[in-house]
């Protein structure tokens, strides 16, 4: 039996699952490519406010790339080069989902897990979730994109403490760290990830979009143009505005368009 | 009745009040400008040595920009656009003082009001303080420039998850996020406000605008110059390093003069 | 009595002591020398795997640039520059080191030797710690290059409430702020070191250093190439890749030999 990466959808928003049970959700290279073209999918669905990343059960979020890859696909670095393609592509689909991106995690988030949690928008885990990239025990690097996204989120000498040390560690330390923007009790994962899925889609989705394209945009260095700087006010011109102003005044919840 | 903005001056301090308590310090288009010129004009003093920003009474530091003026002048992109000119120049008036600016947090402290604080060098709260920037819910975006100053403070993950849930937390969240430096009891914010401002003020007044001008200097990616790097030495030609080197020798404390 | 710097070697790491005990380690510029030297010695050095950095005793890690020089070798701009040419070309020799880098502080480490600290890529320290700049006593600013590794450390914000209050705060604080990885009781400040020292030198020791540079080089704006990018997938082609991933199979630690 293999593992594959499957999509819930309802309404406004996705739920997709990284499911390889026996291995903790290890990803070989087939889901790899679903998650790819999963995000892809997803990203190009105009309906959608939010989607929920999750590993299947609650052992493991996903415990990285399958090391029974290894001797067949990642033996030499030629080979190791053509399969970081596939993975680079499944982490980049997943950055640049237009929709906010949700990490739900329970258990092991560890290796290559970690770096897929590390490209959503948000990560909420359970008090017994585990995190590290242990790969200095492989003998192997993790590559400048990658190590990027994880300095984003801890700063560079968090994430060399990771790498050097290659611990495994627990939540409070996740969250002490910044990999994580909250941890619950793990029964409350599952109602806590749907209190902050409601948040969101509650809000107009194009801001949502917005501010995750101009966060996402300020980490290159690059400075933002004068067109890039107009784009911040073409909100006033959209139908949420309205609805949502009117809303404001009014003392009620705005009921959102997307337009 | 209007809102306003009031300097308060001693010898070698300046508190910058808002005062628009009947709206939660909510700043109009008037307060903007006040506040733009109150830094400014305090900017160009060259007795000074502190400045603190503050809202009138206890109940708000500033609740943002005055949502009685959209109808008016923010009901589309044209009129943004231009009202925009008028807050981005008061905030870029805060950060670009030349004194160290400290921002006294009481209450709500959202919205434009959080993008204000943000500006200043450093955040002292009370515990009941609260935080956010609910924008989602009226269907607007925080431009790149603020977006810019909140990401400086608290990180892309954690700037994206106050976009996008659009919560307003507590005092303790903030301080682990990062946005305040220092949380205290309510009773406490105006003494230990007090006591920060008297540690900046002791210290040499060149060395303390040098810092603050070296560390936004830093946030430009483009790298530093020679001639910028020798700028570091000329404190040692200043007469207040033979003041504080002969006060160290002589273990009192120093009394600079500020040339 | 003056002060020195010594170097211990064992098989696979090497610890660089500071020692100036009269003085809280504080160093003179013959220390800055060896400083400078040591590090140039031991990255050159491709036995080791790990180099740890302290203070001499247990009452400070370093007092920073020792004051007693400031009349005849930093008594105006000239001379500061000619001196920090030299303190400079330590704080990167500590920094280039190829190895990782972990500081053990006990105690003091405040001004310079808290710049020391910030070049290392790990810091553990005792809760009777003490950490600060209170350089603004002296009527001197932190240049661009130090302030950069403290803003990396602890983001801007608390760089610049370091620098304006100038302080000198407990391990708590240190841990809160990030200027430190761990805090641990006194007691067991040299066990913790250990520890983390021998998880550094169980893992592949190129993957040590590769990651070390890596997380420095992102430090710089300027893009990764596709050269540099590649160079991520050269581990796949080292011995102890081959070593690592059979240890990985077989469930049994791997033993590296660095190439």
């Amino acid at each position: 039996m293999t593992g594959f990466v499957s999509i819930d959808r309802s309404e406004v928003t996705a739920t997709v699952t990284l499911a390889n049970p026996e291995r903790m959700n290890a990803l070989d290279t087939t889901m790899w490519r679903e998650l790819e073209k999963a995000f892809v999918e997803l990203s190009a669905d105009d309906r959608l406010r939010c989607v929920v990343l999750r590993g299947a059960g609650d052992k493991a979020f996903a415990a990285g790339a399958d090391v029974g890859e290894f001797a067949t696909m990642r033996s030499n670095r030629e080979q190791a080069l053509a399969y970081a393609r596939v993975t680079h592509a499944a982490l980049q689909a997943v950055a640049n989902c237009v929709h906010p991106v949700v990490a739900r995690i329970h258990g092991a988030c560890v290796g290559g897990g970690l770096e897929i949690a590390s490209m959503c928008d948000m990560r909420i885990c359970g008090e017994s979730s585990r995190f590290g990239i242990p790969i200095k025990r492989l003998g192997l690097v993790v590559s400048y994109h990658e190590l990027k996204s994880l300095i984003a989120l801890v700063g560079s000498a968090a994430a060399l403490e990771i790498l050097l040390e290659g611990r495994v560690f627990g939540a409070a330390e996740a969250l002490a760290k910044g990999l994580v923007n909250r941890v619950v009790p793990d029964a409350e994962v599952e109602p806590e990830v749907g209190a902050a899925v409601s948040r969101i889609v509650e809000g107009a989705p194009l801001v949502a979009r917005w501010h995750k394209r101009f966060v996402r945009r300020l980490a290159d260095p690059v400075p933002v143009t004068d067109d890039e700087m107009d784009e911040c006010y073409t909100c006033f011109d959209t139908e949420d505005f309205r609805i949502g102003y009117r809303a404001f005044l009014d003392k009620r919840k705005a009921a959102f368009t997307g337009r």
